[in-house]
């Protein structure tokens, strides 16, 4: 490319393939949009500087503004319940789902002590805390069914054992338009162990 | 969304959905990364600021930060050859094919009345103001066979007819790897129709 597009042109490509899962052609193509139309890149440069305002909510670590997040700020959620969740995606996701009433906790990502994750890493501590003093009723397990993921969620549901509290996690199974003949053997076998009683 | 993620999250996540190709998942997931990088975003807003820096080459019509972009500066490009390139995107592609040595003329789109594209704010008369002054021998079409393209070609092409200059163009026909039996018709009409005598 040198030669052919400017030296704004290059930098902003190269800033813009760092991101996950863009390559050199989707980063030029941006590129190549954005300084077409300033306003638009002027708005993101503007909204890409004030994520430096993010900070983690005290109480369950999701990203907020505030000392607290919304969800934990709010007078309408249940504060009995807990959902253990990995990254404030998932919480996204499950809020999404809405169903799920209670408060979260975010731990930022599951056991790993090759990365250097461990329980004081994820703000295991932290939950047990808010287990004791929340007078919390039901922890909810809302980790993904990987092996990282339920590694995690064994890790915790052992701490919570001395606990006076109740601990369930999100059913696994079949996802919903799958069809069986697609489905992989693991799931299946979930699914065929945990099946439903209809009748 | 709203209540789960604070207000610069989610200004960033819709700035980034305004990008060409990128969903609300998408954007989502870049924005999740960015905030758990500052330095990362930082970057980008200041790459993305860049851009304004960017203007047109007087002559070719490329992108370009000083009053002339690099290939037209440069005194090891051919200057008797122009090859007409829809935007630089194209221009990037055909350079680095590595085998035209000339310069370019940079049309920013194609004829569309409808968008109200004519030929004025394709830089076509300045195309041919190039041509009459700088001794050109040879203009090559680089347009896209397509509809637009071809309809652009033909207008420029008759523009050039009274001119002494060469006129030619791309070669078309089957993609090099693409099987015939998946071609569509019309590239293999094409093809056979500019079928290379071999012996």
């Amino acid at each position: 490319m040198e030669g052919v597009f400017p030296e704004p042109l290059r930098q902003a490509i190269k800033a813009l393939a760092f991101l996950p899962g863009l390559g050199e052609k989707s980063a030029t193509r941006l590129a190549l949009y954005l300084v077409r139309r300033p306003e638009r890149a002027e708005e993101l440069a503007a909204a890409l500087r004030a994520l430096s305002r993010i900070k983690l909510c005290r109480e369950c670590g999701n990203f907020t503004e505030a000392e607290l997040c919304g969800l934990c700020a709010s007078p309408d959620r249940d504060r009995s319940v807990i959902c253990v969740v990995e990254d404030p995606a998932a919480l996204s996701a499950i809020e999404s789902a809405g169903v799920f009433h209670g408060r979260y906790h975010v731990l930022h990502g599951v056991l790993s002590p090759r990365d250097g994750l461990g329980p004081e890493e994820l703000r295991i501590p932290e939950l047990l805390e808010r287990v004791r003093k929340d007078n919390v009723q039901e922890v909810l397990i809302g980790l993904s069914p990987t092996a990282a993921g339920e590694a995690t969620a064994a890790y915790i549901v052992e701490l919570l054992n001395d606990l006076p509290v109740r601990v369930t996690r999100l059913a696994c199974g079949l996802a919903l338009g799958m069809e069986v003949r697609y489905a992989d053997h693991l799931t299946l076998k979930r699914a065929l162990l945990s099946r439903e009683v209809l009748k």
